[in-house]
């Protein structure tokens, strides 16, 4: 059995990893930590629980943690994991930080968008990036993966088949993606009130989020193209769910059935991507709950330019199922045990 | 006092002009028409009018029609209300056509993207385009009004000062924008039942949707620039409201604050749009059940990208609003009566 | 031209009555206070209202507000306006207050409830229950209006026409309510965040809510009748709206056409309450923005139990406008003036 | 493997159906009938059933079926099912019925709440109340399983424990429930529009909804006391998920412990019934996508009444679950096998 305990369980992404890792045949779950809720029952925060967890929240101890897991799942805020994550690493525990912590390549990037001092910045360059369909055989042998941004993964799924070879103009491409608000995490701010965010649509930190420098770096690290990306992210009132709308230019004028036979051969022995046929469009909701990423292309040809629609469940292909992908890729399991 | 009939009465866009022509001092309601409920009360289909409105649904007569009103807002779909429309214009009364049937120039374009004949085509190009920010003194004269589309219209606002004179490539126009669902009437199929709509999001007529067709020909006809706008739209889960993103290639590089300053020069007299400072985006939730449009400008200055963000509430300056407005400029009232 | 003072304006009640104070033709809107808001724009806060109320909100400063106001609505939390209330009243500024402060009789009781010490018993004989529909006379001479509770508006409303005479068992009385989020006002606490609320159903405080007792005294004290009420609310995930179903025990067997006639006698003359024909139920859509009460009335006749149901509009009938209502009582204006 | 068929599996009770079966181990899926949507893939009506369900739907063929299925789910609305369901039934292929056609004792009592005659009189009595809690060992000799309505389910699991033996007056018993808008299937009526649904709360059917006399019959013949039971029913804004609120008078005073005790000793050995502790109360959003019935316990001491508050997923054991729960108890599988 694998052993697993989660740093910071007590959002939503820990809440959703919980419910996997109980359906997962070679799991045995050991800790859940929580500063703020240590000594309360799990199911105290996540009250789905009730009779199906029965521990209650620790403080996070390096000791008891690195000598009771193989592997830790992290959820802490960004940069509060940092020295925790850190200090597992080099007990060789392997780590699955869903934060940024470990996504972006330098500390001065880091630093510029999260407006925190990195602290383990020598390990910045051991991280992988936990996407398997670009990074597949890096995640097996990885023992610290910075598991991606729920927006960059709709994103750069969207956008990897027109790179590599290059499709598009590389400084062409917008991304206009909308979130269901479980992706704001449960921060207690005026603005994710029900009141605020019920029968209200708005989009926020337009060209100046910070998956826009992750997006970016990952599609150059992996095409080796210097690519620039507009990303316009929005909260939708609904609790999961991302629909991301890519834009770019085409270098030549194609059809629309060779723009989805580039895609079906990209993905093709892709176990959680699904490419639809022509005509069809992805839609949030036959993606909740599952680790899919749904993606449909069409393209308006008069100015040759593709646009690429993809869906995801931001809880799960966005954060906790694809960290269990990631999870199994690691122990050598079967890559979808536990996800379908 | 002006004498309204409403047309078509028993959708939203019926049901929300109602509403607002109670609270306009100036107005005398007479008819409501409607085929299928013709003899129940108002009331029995709008709820909320219980003890406002006592009078019936009647079947349309033109006679009637003709003989007690000044002016008919027309809510029929698309081609039903085309013959009768003609009939009240022959007739001297005035029309606000809610419906697309008179926002194309030419028949053949409507017969493109409506799918049916257009049976008064000699009446399209006395019909003006019922946008008071950009065709107000034509409205004043007219008899015979094309209700701007919702997302039209949102669309054009954003991009209306961006052409005159011409600050863009004219053909790196995207429009992504987003819409409550009464933006799809009371139509019965189940894509709009509940359980389809909530909790869920999506993309549909992606680059084929009938109002791109009609931001490119009014942005052409009001600035001599042949545009090409791709156009995507999206259904939110929730009741009321736009939120469209307009992206656009500046032709020289420029500062936000330069970019603000054009838009509100622009519409520095216009009552219902609110240009925000730089750093607030306009959110529909400040926009529902008021006539204005708030728009805000930021860049990707990397790329030259301008992006315009515009809010508006589809029922009222997407449709009912709007035609009030329209009303008072062709009855000489004053502009914002009964829309404050 | 009444000039009228908001304080604590920068909540859900506060946004509400701003709203509908614009639209009232005899008032002169003066202060907006808030302490953690003070120096800001009002539509800061308010986003609907750029550019329709310039103002700052200000600390409340009494000889200001005092000097400058005919009434103050008052939409402070629990106890924090009791200081500030009782000393406008001294200097013969009309107060209205939506607050809970005034509405019980004695100062133990508040002390049971609401579990802070009342410093202004003497004022609580004083204080006229603001629901029209019972107390208008009363109303119109009074210097301090309590202004009902949401759901004891819709909870009295039930029960009144029953009481008096006493045509059901006055123990036998349940009231099971349930209220959109706005009810819970901006409090920035976990539980009214978007994702606990959104597809979430919820019964709270059952047996225990502070407007049971509210219910009982008011009831009490119109029809000198000692009624018991269960009291059960719910929160649903919608944002505004209260639907009220009330069960009670008949004294005799009756038909419903004669429980109906009674509710119709009843409020025959009143301008806001409904009663809905037999067979037809009220539902919170037809009430959202109005100051209307809708009443429906069905009985299981097997075990002779009456069934009332009441929708209104807590932010309105629930709230401002029925604060709004007592304010045209109390200065002699027409009732429904500013409402309609 | 447990050969499985669905019948009438377009509706919102059989896609639930089908993913809960695609994760039970002994389960083979055969066939999928539909008459409308005969011939199309089944993931064209089940988007999230792409890639994961190759096959289509086909026509009811009573021959196909009966040879290759142990057990069939029928998910027919009222009545059309009942010929073909008893076919199976004299084939000995087990039937396990969504629709309420086998939940009420005589062929008049169906007649008089669903308008229809039943054809198959006979088997009435043959049938068992699918509800494990009370009548597990009458399931595993099943042939024919009426599984109870979402409504009954969650009514029924609130009073039983007052009922053997009676601890209050049978006819004091009020059942005041709520449900998300999945329990209406996916009727395609104007009623169950997202505009008409979202952000509107009402009661229907008050008194008079068809689970009423399922809740009477089934109490009484678990209990062998003529209960009597004032239903009413309620839309909630919102997918899944049922709150039912139980009132009634108890016959002697009685402790909240004490009441706690008296189910929490009923319950004790349920794998999906959870009893709160005292303070606590259910809510939709803990048993969403899960088999369980929370249930908590409160009283109005005054008068001696009980309020029992229970929650479920009208989907899962409201429907398709507890089908499933239902299979597993026929089959002589673990009865949670599936269903955790």
């Amino acid at each position: 059995m694998i052993r697993v305990s989660i740093l910071g369980a007590t959002g939503y992404s820990g809440g959703e990893l919980i419910e996997l890792l109980l359906k997962h045949p070679a799991v045995s779950l050991k800790h859940f930590t929580s500063e703020s809720s240590a000594g309360k029952p799990v199911h105290s925060v996540h009250g789905s629980l009730r009779g199906r967890v029965t521990s209650n929240f620790i403080k996070a101890d390096l000791k008891k943690i690195a000598a009771d897991s193989d592997v830790v799942f992290s959820c802490y805020p960004a940069a509060a994991g940092i020295k925790l994550n850190a200090e597992l690493v080099a007990k060789k525990v392997k780590v699955i930080d869903l934060s940024a912590d470990f996504r972006l390549p330098t500390a001065a990037l880091y630093k510029t968008w999260y407006k925190e001092k990195h602290t383990a910045p020598g390990l910045l360059s051991k991280a992988v990036y936990g996407l398997p369909e670009l990074f597949r055989e890096d995640i097996r042998r990885a023992t610290l993966i910075a598991n991606p941004g729920c927006y960059a993964t709709a994103a750069i799924l969207s956008a990897a088949p027109l790179f590599k070879p290059l499709a598009v103009d590389a400084s062409s491409i917008i991304i206009d993606a909308k979130s269901g608000t479980s992706g704001a995490g449960k921060k207690l701010s005026a603005d994710y009130l029900y009141c605020e965010v019920n029968e209200n649509f708005r989009a926020y930190n337009v060209a100046r989020h910070r998956h826009q420098p992750e997006i970016e770096t990952v599609l150059q690290s992996f095409s080796r193209v210097p690519a620039l990306v507009t990303f316009t992210p929005h909260l939708v009132p609904m609790q999961r769910g991302i629909l991301s709308v890519l834009y770019a230019t085409l270098k030549k004028s194609t059809s629309t059935q060779a723009l989805l036979a580039l895609f079906q051969r990209f993905y093709e022995r892709e176990p959680f991507v699904r490419i639809l046929p022509e005509g069809e469009l992805p839609q949030t909701k036959n993606v909740a709950h599952t680790n899919y990423c749904d993606i449909g292309i069409t393209q308006d040809s008069r100015m040759r330019r593709v646009i690429v629609v993809a869906a995801l469940d931001n809880l799960v292909k966005g954060a906790s199922g694809q960290a269990l992908q990631n999870m199994n890729l690691c122990f050598q399991r079967p890559e979808t045990e536990g996800l379908l």
